[in-house]
C-alpha cells in the first residue's frame, strides 16, 4: 500500500498493520461492513481517487481480506465481500469506532448507536480480559516470548535495559 | 500523516483512522508499549528515515497519543510517553498481534505469549461481547444512528437499498 513493507518484520503487529495500517484499506473494510460491495459503490461514498480505490481493493484482495465475486445476474458485475479473514476484522473496525466516542466525543452524543440483534442490549466497549473476566490494563499484562520468539521484542528490551542502566550509573 | 484527511468526516472510524491509520503511527505506538521513549531508541528500533518518524512523533503529539517529558537528570533529552487516549489503545495493538497470529501463524507457533501479570493465566482473545458476555460476530450487532447521528452510515444505507431495489426490478 505504500513503499515500506512490513511483511517480513518479525511481529504480529507489524504483520498486521502490513495489511491495515492504511487509512484508505481501514476507511474501505468499514464501507464494506456498512454493506457496500461495488467498485462504483465505494467510489460514491469515499472521497476517493479510482487509481487509489482500483489499488486499495486488489491489496485487500491479495491479502485475503476481501474476494472478488460476479454477480449472477450479470457476469460483468464484480462484487467485493469479506472473507472470514476479513470478518474477523469487525472487532478492529468497531474499536476505532470507540476509542474515537470516547476521546473525540461529538458534541451531540454517540453518532451510531450498536446493539445485540437478539436482545437489543446495548453491546460491551471492546476491553482486555484476564481469564476469569475481570477488565486488565496495559500494565496488567506480562509478555514474554513465544516459541517463535520475537526479535523485535527482545531489541525493544534491550533498548529499554540499556537506557536504565545509563540512568543508574 | 498523509495528504488526505479524515478529520471532518462524520464517521467514528473516520475520526480514528485520520489518527492512528498509519504504518508508522502504529508501530511507534507498538514500540511506546514496549517501553521505547526517546527519538534515538525509535529511530535504532525502527528502519525509519528520521524525517518520516520526527514527523509521526510530531502528529502522535498533535493529537495527544503522545506527550512531550523532558528527563529530570538531563533537561536536553526529550522522552515521548503515552497519554490516557493513547494507552487505550493497547486493545487495538493486542488485537492486530491477535489477527495476525490466527490468520498469519508463524509456523513454530505465537511470537509472544500474554498473561494476566496477577494470575500467570493466559489472556482472553479480544472479542465482541453481549451485556451477558456470549460472543458476537459483525452479522449480530444491529447499528442505528445515535444522538448526533450518522451521515455515512445513513449513505451506505441508500447505496445498498438502490442496489436491491435495482436487483429486484
Amino acid at each position: 500500500m505504500s513503499r515500506t513493507s512490513f511483511a517480513n518484520v518479525d511481529c504480529g503487529v507489524a504483520q498486521a498493520v502490513n495489511q491495515v495500517g492504511d487509512k484508505w484499506a481501514l476507511v474501505i473494510v468499514r464501507s464494506a461492513f456498512l454493506g457496500l460491495r461495488r467498485f462504483d459503490e465505494f467510489s460514491a461514498h469515499l472521497n476517493i481517487a479510482p487509481n487509489v480505490l482500483s489499488n486499495r481493493l486488489s491489496q485487500l484482495v491479495e491479502n485475503d481480506i476481501l474476494y472478488k465475486k460476479t454477480v449472477p445476474e450479470d457476469g460483468r458485475v464484480i462484487e467485493y465481500q469479506l472473507t472470514a479473514k476479513g470478518h474477523d476484522l469487525y472487532p478492529l473496525i468497531l474499536f476505532l469506532n470507540q476509542w474515537a466516542e470516547r476521546w473525540m466525543p461529538p458534541k451531540d452524543g454517540p453518532r451510531l448507536e450498536m446493539s445485540d440483534r437478539r436482545t437489543g442490549n446495548p453491546i460491551r466497549t471492546l476491553q482486555l480480559l484476564s481469564s476469569d473476566g475481570d477488565q486488565l490494563g496495559s500494565r496488567d499484562v506480562a509478555v514474554r516470548s513465544g516459541p517463535s520468539g520475537s526479535k523485535v521484542m527482545d531489541h525493544a528490551r534491550e533498548i529499554v535495559a540499556n537506557r536504565k542502566l545509563k540512568a543508574n550509573k
